[in-house]
């Protein structure tokens, strides 16, 4: 084996890219990175002699299976709907599929023939989903291996951005991935267990009923608002029967408040145009989400304030404020939802600037009894970036990634089939592995 | 033309089989009732000479194109998703075609073959959608031909019980008419606009963000939430550039409120199923929308009433309770969504007793200029039913269906193609003839 191809060369490539070239002369490997964008593939590899920059639009299916043909291993980083595509062609072909993406269960379909060509595929392999599987497992494991039960399971995570690089910013977050998923979170109905009881959160209280919580080296404590899909990781981590499951998404405190109050204005929703919307400002925009009538003379600010329930100098309306969201500057954007309005207004707020650091923070929590003692062990990861391009995401994205890659390549992975990172073979050697790049869980246990 | 085919034997087609068949014999008119149940349809029928209940499933296409091909006219009683079909059948076979239910796109698309076979096709002819297009259009045209120019438009209409007939009920509502889209009511977001602006309300706000309306006759004021679509009016009734336009729905004082309530908790969702909702009870329901902690010793009920913000014994606290919200009784319904379980506590809370009379209330307002005056006009229609069986609602939705289906038979209608009933020959004689049954609209004006 001595040919991998990486699908897509956007942010979440660089550490995996950096990785396997890195490691590419002595293995004798050919890393192929294909975009649909050939030049910044080109500058991803570099002039690396074992490296090529081409290009792919994915959607050729010629081009892409002359590619995939001539690989060994084919990882993808392309968005998550066009990967079925690609697995199959894996299928058809006979190659291994490595992907950070979530495994459907269409995906999960096609186990039966992956295992029949003894080809590996793994997904869910990058940070969140992907650490988060492969930490979780290993306390999971040493706790029942030791004969112990595991009665609660709370895990929650965070991509921030350092305390000392938000500036003059109150929200004090700024985007390190994704900015359409920011804003589209926890759309749907939070659901989660809590003393064997099943707990729904709708999506308009969500950030209105957030957990505080503390991780180990802060002053501050953290906000958590719950994830949509908890329960399903009882099934995914051999935890059937736990009466107790929660995930989270950290943010820094207030966040979640001011949150909240675009919730409630609207500014969330993205399943209808805003009439005009290339024609008005952001304070007519707020203006339209007004209906009832304000007092006399109140300003369309202090009407916002009344709507979400502040004063209007509070520190949930100077976030709104900051955002220039009663300035008389146009929106710009035609056919343009209200999400989709915030989440440009946004990317221009929340950018991070060249020296900014990102944060990461990952923290388990498990509720055990052992030897007739019940325990409460956390797990906590904190990882910060170098800088706006190096940052902490893309590589606790790119860098699972890489090194499972690797052992594959290597011919030391004996898992076959579609898998997310649960089995100790998996998690073991990448875990050990991501320690030498600084990614370290902080373990502290106490007796409940 | 002799031969008439009503499609669906339902609550709404009483009235529309009674109107048709006094008027069979002295037309020389042979009725068909086709129903999936053919008892209901025959009952419905009677023993009246010229009508003949029959079994008919609209899924088996030969069957219902053998019935629709021996018609001369086609009633469509059916729910809206399975017109388009008989829509075709129509056209093909060349039949004319009346509905109550909405004109959708689809529909619409159909036009031209309508026009080129000369057939009508009236869709929209019931209540609401219905008398409220008549009626509307009516004083639209007559203010335009005066050359006044309206301003405004706003136009609310509810279907309620008679006060007296509330009797311990103290949401003072019942259902009249389809369940599901009462608790379904507002789901999206509600669209208007107001002195030239677009005006947005979320779901999450819709029942809080309620209007206050007076109706003449009545000592209270009633509630009014906002419609979704009025904005689709604008083109229907030629009120291109209005700059106000809003439709609501009508309540008595204190439902809005209440409704609210079961909005904030999350029992309106039918997105998602409760996790063993065949098993628990309405109490461990509400438990598991409480994901905030309650203070020591505080029951499920008083942590509810934090929830909506209400105190324990408030009205709308009372209402929840009233229902059943907090009691100890199973759900006993499996795999149900929030919104069925409401809808089912609700069908059995807010039924119709054989004696109640139900109490249709529609209002129009429309804001004119006219010789330098600024003028107000009222436009107010409110009928009661019966009893549980002769509604208001079943009466309105039933005679404009069998008046216009009277007109077209005696070859009195000489619009084609595909409608809704906005033009002064199809309204006028229909809002004539419905007076003799007493639906009358009300008049008022008043100088602004």
């Amino acid at each position: 084996m001595n040919n991998i191809l990486i699908l897509g060369a956007g942010r979440s490539s660089t550490a995996l890219i950096t990785y396997v070239l890195a490691r590419a002369e002595e293995n004798n490997w050919r890393v192929i990175v294909a975009d649909a964008d050939p030049q910044l593939a080109a500058r991803k590899v570099g002039n690396h002699p074992n490296g090529q920059g081409v290009w792919l639009d994915v959607m050729k299916v010629n081009d892409r299976r002359q590619l995939i043909s001539r690989a060994d291993l084919v990882v993808s980083l392309l968005p998550a709907h066009l990967h079925l595509e690609v697995v199959y062609d894996c299928i058809d072909l006979k190659k291994h599929f490595i992907t950070a993406s979530y495994v459907s269960k269409d995906l999960f379909k096609v186990v039966n023939e992956f295992r029949n060509n003894e080809l590996i595929f793994m997904g869910e392999l990058g940070l969140d989903p992907g650490i988060d599987h492969m930490s979780a497992m290993k306390t999971i494991h040493e706790i029942k291996g030791k004969g112990g039960k595991i009665t609660a399971f709370r895990s929650n995570a965070g991509g921030l951005v350092a305390l000392d690089c938000v500036g003059d910013n109150p929200w004090r977050y700024k985007f390190t991935w994704n900015p359409r998923n920011v804003v589209l979170a926890g759309q749907g109905t939070a659901q989660y267990l809590e003393n064997g009881k099943f707990k729904y959160i709708p999506y308009h209280r969500l950030f209105k009923e957030y957990r505080i919580i503390e991780v180990p080296g802060f002053d501050e404590p953290f906000e958590v608002y719950a994830n949509r899909e908890a329960l399903l990781y009882r099934e995914a981590y051999g935890l059937a029967d736990i009466p107790d499951i929660y995930r989270g998404t950290i943010r820094y405190r207030g966040f979640c408040d001011a949150w909240n109050a675009l919730v409630k204005i609207g500014l969330t929703d993205a399943t209808y145009p805003i009439m005009d919307s290339d024609k008005i400002t952001y304070h007519e925009l707020m203006e339209a989400y007004l209906a009832k009538e304000g007092s006399p003379g109140a300003s369309v600010k202090e009407r916002i304030a009344g709507l979400v329930e502040e004063r209007e100098f509070s520190p949930v309306m100077k976030k709104l404020d900051w955002l220039g969201l009663f300035s008389k500057k146009k929106i710009g954007l035609s056919k343009a939802t209200p999400a989709f309005i915030l989440e440009n207004l946004l990317l221009e707020k929340w950018k991070l600037k060249p020296k900014d650091r990102d944060l990461i923070i990952m923290q388990h929590e498990f509720d055990y009894e052992l030897a007739g003692k019940k325990m409460r062990r956390f797990s906590t990861l904190v990882l910060e970036g170098k800088d706006a391009s190096d940052t902490a995401m893309a590589r606790l994205v790119g860098l699972p990634l890489g090194i499972f890659t690797k052992l594959v390549m290597q011919g030391k992975m004996k898992v076959k089939g579609v898998h997310i990172p649960v089995q100790k073979e998996v998690y073991e050697p990448v875990l050990e592995e991501l320690k030498s790049y600084g990614v370290l869980f902080h373990e502290r246990e106490e007796e409940l």
